[in-house]
């Protein structure tokens, strides 16, 4: 098959893991006699400074015509201590995520065995866990209107949901559900929020039509609790941007570390494959940031995008005998880790590749 | 000295566990010489079924004049399945918080050495965590306007923060840092949210004041999930009302159970002190909820409203050794608990109640 992927490496070591990403794409490409094209684009803070726009026209319109993006990552620390910066890099990321119609967000979490004891929780807790996040991704307080008021003294951020809105990330969830072991867990805050209230009617409507799944709603505060006291009893979980965003970012205790989580984000068109992680300034340039995460993004993209499952497939596996084998990256060592084991981002990559191209 | 203490219980467990926090403020008033004397008020579904209103004028009136008030839990099924209910139970707790300005939410997280293995986090990571909330409780999206538009068919709540209100949660945080280690976590999304950069700004601003206090600032994703992979680096964390609601509930893991977390909420006049967990209607009546929260919201209500710091170590003294005595309610048994010592809500309030008659 033919496809044409941009890469958006975006900012901090966004540039390091989506490099590992697409050499794995070649790996796959050459091992199963696939045609991949790439193009790159600009976004974030290497968006802004090239051409003063986080997100330029230009990456828009190579996104729409690509078959998927490879998406590594935005942020910087000028930003975040300068509240009042009125251009910054996360405007590229959610400028792209809307533009693009990329409206649910997938965040499966599972541990690799071999990561058992690379996480804070209890192994007996973890072991089994396995949840498929759908974060909506294109609404909520994240693209309602905000601003000041009072010459600068009050400021507001709208949350806000359309009964279409939740209904269409609702039926992603629910399919995926059909698939699975047939749970579905919405969070929400009906208790206090009127756009929870409309989240958890739309939920309770479309799950007339799905009447094999067992559906419950969490308050979001209890979901946060639950997951990390009982992360076995989710199955799928569907919510809202904002508290999607906390709740994976928690969730990925579960799997030991925030740099094993890839994510896709799909909506009608094309779809874009990002680790969950961040920009993380405070090792970008070390070689030592954690690419499987942006590997196992790639999985995502062949899996959901091309519908290529044995590629996929391949792709996990050699991230698990890469794990098998002993081989961490800093982030996911542990005490027992013998030095020599401990590998750099190229490293890491060259192990998965010698894998692929055995 | 002599005080007097308001006791609304509210809902579900709510009745069974003040029902122990006022025993305990008994044998407290009987050991060291002090008159509390004691009036009910209604609130949430109990208050609905009662009068219609779930936070009656006489409830505000009783707690105005009150030195204290020792507050269970608010909630019900009935409303959390119905979400176009008008009246709600959780509309008497956000009443009562906002009128009588009670906008700062401490709630200590701290684990009681016996419960290490109650956790499903690791022992090593949990040991020597020692966390102070500083929730905002009276702004946020809890009181913005919210409504329905399109017909009903959208719905939004607005986040909002004015300088006012940030500065005088920060105050409150910042001075307690100076009592502790002088760290101070803020939390915020001020890389999406602008009432989140209004919110850094001002934390910014407060601490030139406090310039021994070292200040750093996480994103609330980031900050979910470091609490759960290094609970040990925070001391002071400040942020607002909905994120203080989710970063707490999830915090309560590093307690071992929400059942041992106690919470006090200050303003400029009367506190209220209520256990972090909620009405709990799966386990009401059953005699088995953990009052251990609600004896240790007496040990805040006697400590930080009536300045009575021995009786508040005295309180917290006896909860220790019931607990290195081996006994604990079934939230936070764990499979090497004997069956014997695994007690009832009463059960338990009688232990501590024999170590404090003692
Ligand atoms: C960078 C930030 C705007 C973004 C978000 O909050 O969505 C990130 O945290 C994520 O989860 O993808
Ligand atoms: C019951 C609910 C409205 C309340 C809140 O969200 O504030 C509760 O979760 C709490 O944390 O006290």
């Amino acid at each position: 098959m033919k496809k044409h992927i941009v890469v958006i490496a975006g900012d901090g070591i966004g540039q390091e893991v989506t490099a590992v990403g697409q050499q794995v794409l070649d790996a796959i490409a050459a091992k199963y006699n696939h045609e991949f094209t790439y193009d790159t684009a600009l976004i974030g803070h290497a968006a802004i400074e090239a051409t003063g726009n986080p997100i330029p026209e230009e990456t828009i319109t190579k996104s729409k015509a690509s078959d998927a993006i490879l998406f590594g990552a935005v942020g910087h620390p000028k930003y975040d201590n300068d509240p009042s910066a009125k251009v910054r890099p996360e405007q590229g990321l959610l400028g792209i995520r809307k533009a693009l119609g990329l409206y649910a967000n997938l965040r499966p979490i599972k541990l690799f065995d071999e990561l058992l004891s690379a996480s804070s929780i209890r192994p007996e807790i973890l072991k089994g866990a396995d949840i498929l996040f759908f974060r909506e991704l294109t609404g909520d307080v994240y693209f309602g209107e905000r601003g000041r008021k009072d010459e600068g003294n009050t400021a507001y951020d709208t949350m806000i949901y359309s009964r279409y809105e939740v209904e269409r990330i609702a039926i992603k969830a629910f399919d995926a559900a059909m698939t699975r072991r047939k749970k579905l867990c919405s969070v929400d805050k009906a208790n206090v929020l009127e756009s929870s209230r409309l989240w958890r009617e739309v939920i309770q409507e479309i799950a007339h039509r799905y009447p094999e799944v067992e559906v419950e709603h969490q308050f979001v505060d209890a979901a946060a609790m639950l997951l990390i006291k009982d992360p076995k009893r989710f199955d799928v979980v569907v919510t809202g941007n904002l508290f999607g965003d906390i709740l994976t970012d928690e969730a990925s205790q579960i799997a030991g570390s925030m740099g094993m989580l890839a994510s896709a984000s799909i909506g009608d068109t094309t779809g874009l494959y990002e680790p969950i992680h961040g920009s993380a300034h405070d090792i970008t340039g070390k070689g030592v940031a954690n690419p499987l995460a942006s590997v196992l993004s790639v999985a995502l993209m062949l899996d959901i995008s091309f519908g290529m499952k044995a590629e996929a497939d391949a792709v996990v596996n050699a991230v698990d005998s890469v794990l098998k084998a002993g081989f961490r990256t800093r982030d996911i060592a542990d005490p027992s880790t013998p030095a020599e084991k401990i590998l750099g981002t190229e490293q890491m990559g060259a192990q998965i590749l010698q894998r692929l191209n055995a």
